[in-house]
């Protein structure tokens, strides 16, 4: 009777299906590896066309790197695949695989939310390689813009490397005029109005002249805070991206000289002395 | 006998039925694919017409990427189902395919927050362009909503680039009538009534009739503090939505003038110079 | 034999009992969504009539969103259904539906948060619109009361839009009886048994009978803090919720002038100027 | 041959197991819904009498919402006992609600955290209406202990609404007596054993006649600092509960009368004032 | 042929398999119940005779609040056991039961964190009733461990309540001997030399002799500061734990008497009052 | 045909082989139950001989808890797998251990945490016993490195218990020699070159030949700030780990000694008095 | 009969087939491990080479430990694929295995990002040994690079270890040439461009000269602030990197003796002293 188990046609046809499928499996896990590395080589030079210089070697490590891991990927998944058709109960090494598949997934998952933010700071346009941008308590000029890190250079010569995820809120100094902001001190009893005037027809009207960077002529705002030691005048100037420092460093020389022109003191700190009256006596 | 197992019409019927499965799998995927084209056209068309523009090239390139990622989806979906019928264990693939989806979803939870508060931005009208609004530390004209990131401008000029997903709290300014307040001190020896006076009957009145971006009367509340250089009025003005510093610069000025008129004086800070009496002799 | 196979009552009762399972399916599904546009209209139609009056532009897209999704939702489980009893293995689908519904289900749970945490601000009661509150920092009054989002206008005139998952801490204004709290400086050489006698015996009955806010007598609570420039004497007035600002300010006013009248002072900073004795000579 | 399938005894067998089980289902359900609901209405009549008073109304509405959700969601379970017993695949329709289960459960952990705390609040018994407590930055009288909220007023009126999941750290100031602490500041030219002297033998025995509050003979620490103007002495006085802050006044007070009748000083700040020698000249 | 399947032997010994089956449940479960119960009044008695005196009340609740929920467990999961063996599709009810359990779970997870790291306070010792200590913001006397919270007393008589799951970093203060530090200035012109030799020959030696809390002879560290008034000197003195602040108030009242016998002083602030020379002429 | 039931083999080969398995499952467990407590015993013998000392009274108990917990968790599961042997539907006793596991898991992470940093903070030699390290705000010397906390006491006696999953950045500062830095302010009108000479030549000189922790000659930097009261010379000397602050006081000390020799002052605060003119004239 | 089944050839195919499954596990698994054990071999053999140095003795305990783990996990594996091919149900065991290695997990999720981002560190070339750096608060000069830390020892010596999954945002100070920036205060009286010239034409000339750490002429941008004190120039100078303290250092001498010699003053705080004139009259 061993002889008609072996004779059997449905064991035969069986072993026959399992044998078409394994060899399926193996074709087809070639035929994968194949397409991801030349999907991953394409990407790689795509890439290379685009804005985003990259360092050659790196790529070619990474391209390397990336190769190995999805090619010994897929071997492993074949594997798997071929044993389950040799009927193993595959549960226990899923369940394995699985925990360290959560691990690496958890562990993992900043870097896919760097790669995303990443490829939405490149689509948005959201700021470009020499724009000025600030991101939390980073302010720099952008020098390299990444898929996982993006690197801006302080105007003191820091070099901030900065993981796209941690890039939330940004602000772009390099899009929009700016403003300079003035605040001048006098004290309380100068004659607001022939300030305010010498400020607008004499001052303001020379450094419009003087200063090519300024879109629009600078403006006196008045009077904006009562001080300990005087009152706060603010001027402001609207100019192009990125200059106001500089404009407002020439404003403030410019008012100094012509408050000194018309006698308008900029006043230091004042102290009323009261001596003691009654009670002391 | 193999003869047998080849002629067994259930075999057939299988064959039949997997066969005519793995065709409506086909079939299925295909309409889906054209169904998910049509869905995202038409969603981009609609958008197209609302209220906000988009960049054409940007809409262009979405459009594309999303139909991309939709249909290679779909297809490796219905290669999984092709597969599943003709008797292959899936349980590695899908296991494997988990751990990926695991990863990319934990990783995107934060562009699906976006997208979900960004519709509920828009949904619910909390702000529109042209809006002076505050969020978080942020502060600015609304100059663009979008479905992932919202661009404010402050008025110093940088354009800030908030992901919809920080915006929870959010301030409008230009909803309801704005209060300029302007804190004016005088010293202790100052007579409270006269100054109230003062600024009620004459410099507020003057004041309204000056300013048209008041809504109503400025009004003195009274004696807000009391500070080491002296008593604290309080003034108020209720004027259009973000007309307030302008407002409050003028009503300074005014104040000034009319209190110089008056001889009221707002008072530098004052020290009391005592002589070290008993122990020091 | 082929004829033997399709003639096997069997197979056609199996094609039968599918078939009416696939027809249940279909009209359940058909029942289903009708129950749900029901119900969906239903309770719109209640909250319609309900305290909170709700934009009618804004609740009519709200519904015909709701009702398309669950609409499709119900279809496609419906399809699911169907492909189930035709034989298809659907662990791919569900696998995929699952990764889907993950990213969603997480960058959903704020929005679920805030509905779960506005029901039970409504339902409990927390505050009411007209309401001064505080939440973190902003302070206002409530102005409306969402499910998804509540709106507090504060006293300069800002409206803050704040999700209701992000209101745990609420703290009422409005809901009982307010403290204006008013603390005055006097010299170190003041007779504080006089100060307090003129403050309870003359300024206090003053104020409270010209303050109808108050709800009793302002009490002194005595020597409250020895400070730099002097002592500190604490004066509070239980007064109506929101009045407690202007009650302060009218105290410190009334105070001021009794003081004045009694000459009792508050003192500006002072200072022992001490010459430098042995090691300097 | 047909009619041998319909006569197959197996098969009515089947059906009838089936059917007795679809009414097994149905009577438990039945079963279950009243149990529930009897749970529901016992739980309520049992807090009805407890310590903890509650709104009539909100006490119902809560009852009747929670045996809705209760009931609705049994006969769905029903439901899809029934499917499962006619052999309908139920994968879709469990993945379909187990992904809304997901939101809805994660959305709820923060109730769920809420409940649980508030239980333990109250079979702790951390702290009782009419305590003084501080939550983090909220302090004031406990008015009202939840299963979800807490409320405290604080002693300026304000009522602060806490979830109990937010109350971790908590201080009760109502528990143990407390210590009233006075720094008193004595110039460096002082008599330090003097002043202490003053003050324990007379000062603060005439204070602990005069306030019944007192626990214990309010002590002198000694020197607690070196400070620019002057050495500090502490003074602490144990107390009932919630009495500091009058006794620390009446202290203060008895101090500075005291100090007067030994000539002992409170220095106001001093300065040394050099004359500049040797390079300026 | 009805009666062909009645007498089927196979279905009788089916019927008779899950009689026994079910037989062994409910004895299981009942044995299971009773064991618990076993469990958890030894747990209590253990528990009533250790360091840990608990509330007699409380415990009787605690147990039988959690003999409780344990019995309906366990009845509950002897009922879909039971459900099971009758062949019933136990899905729906699974998941349901997972989703409810799934939101308890991630609620409860800060108490069974408090409790795992109340166990593991006890069990390593890290402060026993008694104790001065600090977490975070809160210090005082320990009054109190539990499993769930940890309750202190502060030295002004607040009464802390802290979970267990929210200590984590931990300061002791009664563990190892303190050491009281004192700061003293002296002006610039002083002999530092002279400064220390009598700090260290006369005053420390004399404190020694006053104070027992002190473990070794005070220690002069020498110039801790330039500081705007002066130099600084620092000293130190190693005492019993919690003494540090006694003996650093009897440290500062000697120093200022031995230097008050040496005629050196302790500074007030200077300053060096410059006429203004050229430009202002 | 009830006897040809009973006496069918198969029914006995199946039941031969469920008891084979059963005593498989017995025995296996008794073995692996063995081999844990083996296991157990071993690593606590051998870190009995390692470098951290455990309380011997400690290392028994949880020695014992250990045990009894593997053992029952094994017996537990042994009776699941006999339970499986023997037909019954295992589903929802998983469920609930699934539960129950998922709650202790999420709390008991910290717990893994901490072991696992710790076993890394020992392997990777970060600290040993007796180092200064500074973890977050706290600092001190190390007395105690175990596997789940790390006790450190400060240099004023307080012992600090930190879980060693909380220690991310760790300063140890006895690796490294350590820098004394110790600014002098002069004066504007000093002579920078000779105050720098004297340094130089003189006074750091001596310090080197004075103080053996000294590593290398101690070095004038220059002048590192302008202040309102004068320049800020920094000095700065390398010296052995921990040291740096007894040497930066013998520096301090000489440096002002030599300064009184050369006449170079160490300035008080300054200030120009400057008496009003034009306008208040 | 029971002959019959003993004799029946399925039964023994059964066994065979189970049997030849068996020793492939056994046979797989010794591959596996010696294939695991190859390659940390080489693993740490390439790494051996490369630029990260390793302590010896601490790679070999890490190797072994490595493959322990690796081992015994592959046979627990093999052990439970065997107890599947005998027909256990493997269920309990799984879901075991499962709990505890989820707990081992996510308490090992932070190891596997400190791997992770250090090997992003690695390959990004962020910084390299010897570079000065921050991360953090956590300022200086990196010693080493690990695989789970970074090491950087701070100027004044203490050394700082950093896991490297907290090194987020890093900024770099050894890339690009620094910025110094050098803020001097001069009087409002002072004649602004007389010092813009002095500091010009002559003192950043002889600067330019004397430091070959220049890269650039230093460059004067300006009236950087309006302050109490007078008006704030700054000067700035371009440097390599990590000089620019010294060059700050330099560029104040130089600019103080510069100043002395054109007599222009930097200036004490100034102070306007009023005598109080006629309400205190």
């Amino acid at each position: 009777s061993f002889y008609a188990v072996v004779a059997n046609p449905d064991l035969w046809l069986h072993i026959l299906t399992v044998g078409i499928k394994i060899v399926a499996i193996l074709v087809g896990t070639h035929l994968a590896v194949r397409l991801a590395r030349t999907v991953i080589e394409r990407l790689v030079e795509q890439r290379d066309k685009g804005r985003i210089a990259l360092n050659e070697r790196r790529v070619r490590t990474m391209t390397s790197l990336a190769t190995n891991i999805v090619t010994y990927t897929l071997y492993f998944l074949a594997l798997l695949l071929v044993l389950g058709q040799l009927g193993f109960n595959l549960a226990p090494i899923l369940a394995g695989a699985g925990v360290v598949g959560l691990a690496v997934g958890l562990g993992a998952q900043n870097l896919v939310r760097d790669v995303i933010t990443g490829f939405f700071i490149i689509f948005e346009d959201q700021f470009a390689v020499g724009d000025v941008i600030q991101v939390g308590q980073y302010k720099g000029t952008v020098i390299e813009i990444g898929l996982r890190v993006t690197k801006i250079r302080s105007w003191t010569g820091e070099v901030h490397i900065i993981p796209n995820g941690r890039i939330t809120e940004v602000t772009n100094f390099s899009v929009a005029n700016a403003l300079a902001v003035v605040d001048v001190g006098v004290a309380y009893d100068t004659d607001v109005d022939k300030a305010m005037r010498v400020l607008r027809e004499e001052i303001l009207e020379e450094v419009q002249r003087e200063l090519p960077d300024l879109v629009a002529k600078p403006e006196v705002l008045g009077v904006e805070q009562f001080r300990a030691s005087g009152m706060v005048l603010r001027v402001v100037a609207e100019c192009k991206p990125n200059t106001q420092f500089a404009v407002a460093r020439t404003l403030r020389q410019r008012i100094k000289e012509g408050f000194d022109r018309h006698g308008i003191e900029i006043p230091y700190p004042q102290m009323v002395m009261v001596q003691p009256t009654s009670p002391q006596a």
